[in-house]
């Protein structure tokens, strides 16, 4: 077992990364950076300088601050010494990731930006069924409510923090993992609310017949469903890749097969094996997709919005 | 001599391309594709498609169209199998670009992402003198007009034109072949007219102490200037990267160097080495800097503007 710290105590850590940490047999949670956050039975820092002091025996930092803020924990981490995990989005630009990596790659340190989305159990079988069809057509639809995932959550809304693409980064990270070729955005479309800074739904077109349509103002069945038309018949993933059928029948896990980790314990299993290897793991390409709708989307204004 | 071809016949390419070609001792210009520009005494195509089957021996186009069309024509030349070399922005979104490169590097072409601003005179002995001094500060101001620079382009205010970055991307192309290290956007402030899509002016703070002002509504003396303070002293790169002072002693060529040829024609000077070898260059971090901008920036109302 490895120790490992996390920092930033908020919904996601408590919701996600505690449990996962709690159930795994490769780390051990040792300590927390958090202004107020805590987990029982751990050392709590509030101060992530006096964390890296006290406590240097600690190889790894799991970082689940919002984008914004996290680059500088993510800097002083790696001139620390220590391997660093990051949350998704993995920052809040794509040139201070990029300077993350080189900086890991000099340091010989691990770096892994993880995309949880990606470890849902449909979507390394959509990837292996797709490799060899050909496909037609892809609809990506994401609806949820922002008021029950985020609540009260403003920094989503300021700038850097991505607004719908927060939960449409998902989205792409799946596809990214499972079409067998390159897309590229030709045409978006945004809608910011009149009081806000980042989208609050947006429509987007891609290169290879893929549509996605985000929207953070659904309030009846949440919706995170991807369909793909090949020539081989239809398949889809639903429940944000947790389900998935092709041609309408479900596709389970195979019989006799291992069983699935839920996403978070898979990040960190993959996080335990890049340790191992002395290997790193920062796919922009998601990312890259959402800087693009941003550059080139074409921006409306939409109802104001408040939590 | 090799054969290119030349891909709208714009201000750029009659500006620029066309009086480097007609110089240039590498390359012959036997066709151009435009919707309705000619050079005189050069095979004149409307249809990008009709060319290509028409001229197979024409191994090298050069694409001078706005950015959002380009992508189309670059992929079906390199489809076609011939050279391809873009002018900047090399496209309206990164992943495009990505797919580009990957596509020549598959197919053994040349893509030649160009930035020609790197090429003034001043830009090469910049970097050198800054390689081994501490930089305490940089300082970007690059203020023009744009009625005179892009008289009725209304696709600069459209999504992808990039607005105030089109000159901006220039500062940013210098900035990054000088510096010494790794930079990334900070937080930026985006000022879009009322009835427009994209900025006109932009402030943005970058790490490592860079400050820029991009400002597309200067009607006085225009302004492309690069301060950078040092431990040594300051160096300032200005018209464009034609001047450069360190201290404010004029720094000239090289005694008995060799003159030093414009930015184009020193542009196709490097297509020629590069197809000669065999080899591509396509370095986005101008462009990442601008996703990034335009992805964190805090954007505020401006006044409407008419050209």
């Amino acid at each position: 077992m490895r120790d490992i710290a996390l920092v930033g105590i908020g919904k996601i850590a408590t919701d996600q990364h505690v449990p996962a940490l709690a159930a795994s047999e490769d780390w051990r949670l040792v300590a927390t950076v958090s202004r107020s956050g805590t987990v029982e039975g751990v050392e709590a820092f509030t101060d992530f300088d006096a964390f890296l002091e006290g406590r240097p025996e600690v190889g790894t930092v799991s970082l689940c601050l919002p984008p914004v803020p996290r680059y500088a924990y993510a800097e002083a981490a790696l001139r620390a010494g220590r391997h660093v995990m990051l949350e998704k989005p993995p920052g809040a630009t794509l040139a201070e990731v990029q300077a993350l990596a080189r900086l890991a790659d000099e340091a010989g340190l691990t770096l892994y930006a993880t995309w949880h989305s990606r470890m849902a159990p449909g979507v390394a079988p959509a990837r292996d069924w797709l490799a060899d069809k050909r496909i037609e057509r892809v609809a990506i639809d994401w609806r949820e409510d922002v008021r029950r995932w985020h609540p009260g959550q403003e920094w989503v809304f300021e700038p850097g923090g991505m607004g719908v693409f927060d939960p449409g980064i998902n989205a792409l990270s799946i596809l990214t993992a499972i079409l067998p070729f390159d897309i590229h955005v030709q045409q978006a479309t945004l809608e910011v609310p009149e009081n806000r800074q980042t989208p609050i739904g947006a429509e987007i077109a891609l290169s290879g017949n893929v549509r996605a349509v985000f929207d953070w103002r659904h309030e009846g069945e949440q919706t995170w469903r991807i369909e793909v038309d090949t020539d081989a018949g239809r398949l889809t993933l639903s429940e944000g890749g947790h389900r998935l059928t092709i041609d309408g029948a479900e596709q389970g896990p195979a019989a006799g097969g291992a069983p699935i980790p839920g996403e978070y314990p898979a990040l960190y299993a993959r996080m335990a094996e890049l340790v191992g290897a002395g290997a790193s793991d920062v796919d922009l390409a998601p990312m890259i997709h959402v800087a693009d709708a941003m550059t080139l989307g074409r921006r409306e204004t939409a109802r104001p919005f408040e939590f």
